[in-house]
């Protein structure tokens, strides 16, 4: 089956057929079909597949003979709320499609060569990105991820157990992989202004996610003079605009998207706004600096409103600078420019964890993701399986 | 059954117990439970009862030879989203205790007296208040109605269908209505400031609900430079402020309450912000140019960030001048002073349908309502029932 036809069976799943944007949240419906379609392609290939508890995923292609450390490749299926297509996907797709590649070259690899879809890489479900791989490293234990809860109050074990899964299965084991490489869509456009279709990634800014809860008094919208307020929905507003002028005087990113407030009543004034920054920069210590700026602004408005502000650290992600080593190898395979992404993905989380890793990334025309919009040329993409097929057969030879 | 029994009954129906907040959102059980319990006081009372297609209920005391227009008094039994205890069933509990100390006290009515609930008057779940009163009073039709949505998709028709209600069983009348008087907890500090128990009012400051629809591009909140985002909770977030500032200076009143993020994830720029507008004003005049000016505020900045803004009014009504001959007779009984509310009431509606109509306020010692800590002690909830059975027999004689 060819990549257009991967791409072809994935199109329906979980889309939303008003925005055309994807909602493939974890251990949902769409979630659990596309870990079905995976594991087909997977047996339909003659790899042998091995599921955990999460859900998480690898196809192994153990051609007789192959031995030693293994070559580990793919990425993700699950998307953010109304996302892309690409984003995830098409490095599944690509690592299938590259194994068919190597097949039709004639390639014989000396080592095992895997392909991995971890979960909940967005976090979009139970708040913490990169979820799976938390796991399967050890980044997060089992004994703190079960404590998470959905937005709709559903615990991650009921979730598991609702998508058919069994918590008690243990989780996927990375002993004896030798390095990762992902692909994945580029989010940004420089591979654009630099005129190529693929690209590796020197490094992953810094980035977390914070929660910032505003408190104030519950009172009538109509009858409370204005004065007598004490009204969160001002002291966030005002903070959502220190954030975005913090992050555009230093040449970072702050943004707040997401929003939850109490009663959200169109005639009362809300005795709570809570409100999720997510914020990424250069370096650890500007990140640290950007933040608590923000949170600086919010105290301060805050005070003025008499309201209160409580900041949270829900998940923060320090610098993760890719095998150099590793990194400068491949490029030689392609001559592949090398540049920064400010993304968190699985392949931070396994480097984190001391796996020689490094990522490719194919063109975007658009620039944009996490949005309908999100974009990959078809000729981009083979020419990232291509590139993908030519990586693989190199580390596994 | 005392006031104060009839008080213990309702403590629980519908009552959050993380916040002690109500919610009582029309055609939910809770409501139900409501609507059961007050067809229950009636006819422990030998009222007679009715009940229409929305639920809006009338409970008819007529003593044998009583004739010509009858006198209305009642309130509302749901409330806003996590809302007080007082606002709608004050009056409605007091209207029933007023009938049993009209009956103590050996009044015999000349004319028929209805206790009357009307539905969905804080609009808290279809988004237009006071339905019930408006369907009856004939200032919604039911073909407009029918089209409306909650939150979650829900029609109308089929929540009225999930209440056990019969949507083909026609509407309440008013004919032969000669007056209404609500009694309502105040929402304001005027009562405290003249150190008084109960008050009347004078008029309804106009007021309404404006959708502020702010439509940008979702992005990665990673990813994308600050300089190349079309993110619209920016463009709400300048408008929020605008709204409040814009209210202090001139006196009125502007609430940013509720609002819907679309996709509302952690690491997207979210695609729209939606947001409603409480706007209350003392002219018609005044309410107009205030929604005018935070429009123009929200267009130059949506402008600036590449955002759309469109505004539609979800509800409008104008101000409500209550019966000024009935008001100064009632004000005769008991010397109570005539206050100025700026929170809408059935009353205001039915007033609009030329039924002439006064109000009755029982003191509020926080001055807050729209929420857990709205009070009334229970002396001056007593006052308020004596004050309205003076009422009800001054005007039924």
């Amino acid at each position: 089956m060819t990549f257009e036809a991967m791409w072809r069976d994935l199109h329906p799943v979980g889309r939303s057929t008003s925005s055309g944007g994807y909602f493939r949240q974890p251990w949902t419906s769409a979630e659990s079909e596309l870990r079905a379609w995976f594991a087909e392609a997977a047996i339909a290939r003659g790899l042998e597949l091995e599921t955990d508890a999460m859900g998480n995923q690898v196809a192994w292609w153990r051609p007789s003979g192959a031995a030693g450390p293994s070559v580990l490749t793919g990425s993700h299926l699950d998307s953010v709320l109304d996302g892309g297509a690409f984003d995830g996907p098409l490095g599944v797709v690509s690592a299938l499609a590259a194994i068919d590649v190597m097949r039709e070259r004639g390639v014989e690899p000396t080592r095992p060569i895997g392909v991995s879809v971890f979960t909940e890489e967005e976090g979009s479900r139970f708040g913490l990105a990169c979820l799976g791989s938390r796991l399967v490293t050890g980044a997060t234990t089992w004994d703190s991820a079960r404590e998470r809860q959905d937005r709709d109050g559903v615990h991650l074990l009921d979730a598991l157990d609702a998508a058919g899964l069994d918590p008690s299965a243990g989780l996927l084991s990375l002993e004896g992989v030798g390095c990762f490489v992902e692909l994945h869509v580029e989010q940004g456009r420089d591979l654009v202004d630099r005129d190529v279709a693929v690209g590796l990634a020197s490094q992953i800014w810094p980035h977390g996610r914070w929660r910032f809860d505003f408190t104030g008094e519950a009172n009538h919208a109509g009858t409370t003079r204005m004065e007598d307020r004490r009204d969160p929905m001002l002291s966030y507003a005002a903070t959502a605009l220190a954030a975005d002028e913090q992050a555009r005087l230093t040449g970072e990113r702050a943004t707040f998207g997401r929003i939850d407030v109490a009663p959200n009543g169109t005639n009362a004034v809300p005795s709570r706004v809570s409100a999720w920054l997510d914020a990424r920069c250069s370096s650890d210590a500007a990140l640290a600096e950007l933040v608590e700026s923000i949170s600086r602004h919010g105290d301060d408005r805050a005070e003025r409103d008499g309201t209160a502000l409580s900041v949270t650290a829900e998940s923060v992600s320090g610098a993760v600078h890719f095998d150099a080593d590793l990194t400068r190898s491949l490029a030689a395979i392609g001559d592949w420019p090398v540049i920064a992404t400010q993304a968190g993905h699985d392949a931070g989380i396994l480097s984190d964890a001391g796996i020689p890793t490094a990522m490719l990334f194919v063109r975007n025309p658009t620039g944009v993701s996490h949005s309908p919009a999100e974009l990959a040329e078809t000729a981009d993409c083979l020419a990232g399986v291509e590139a993908l097929a030519d990586v693989l057969s190199e580390l596994a030879s």
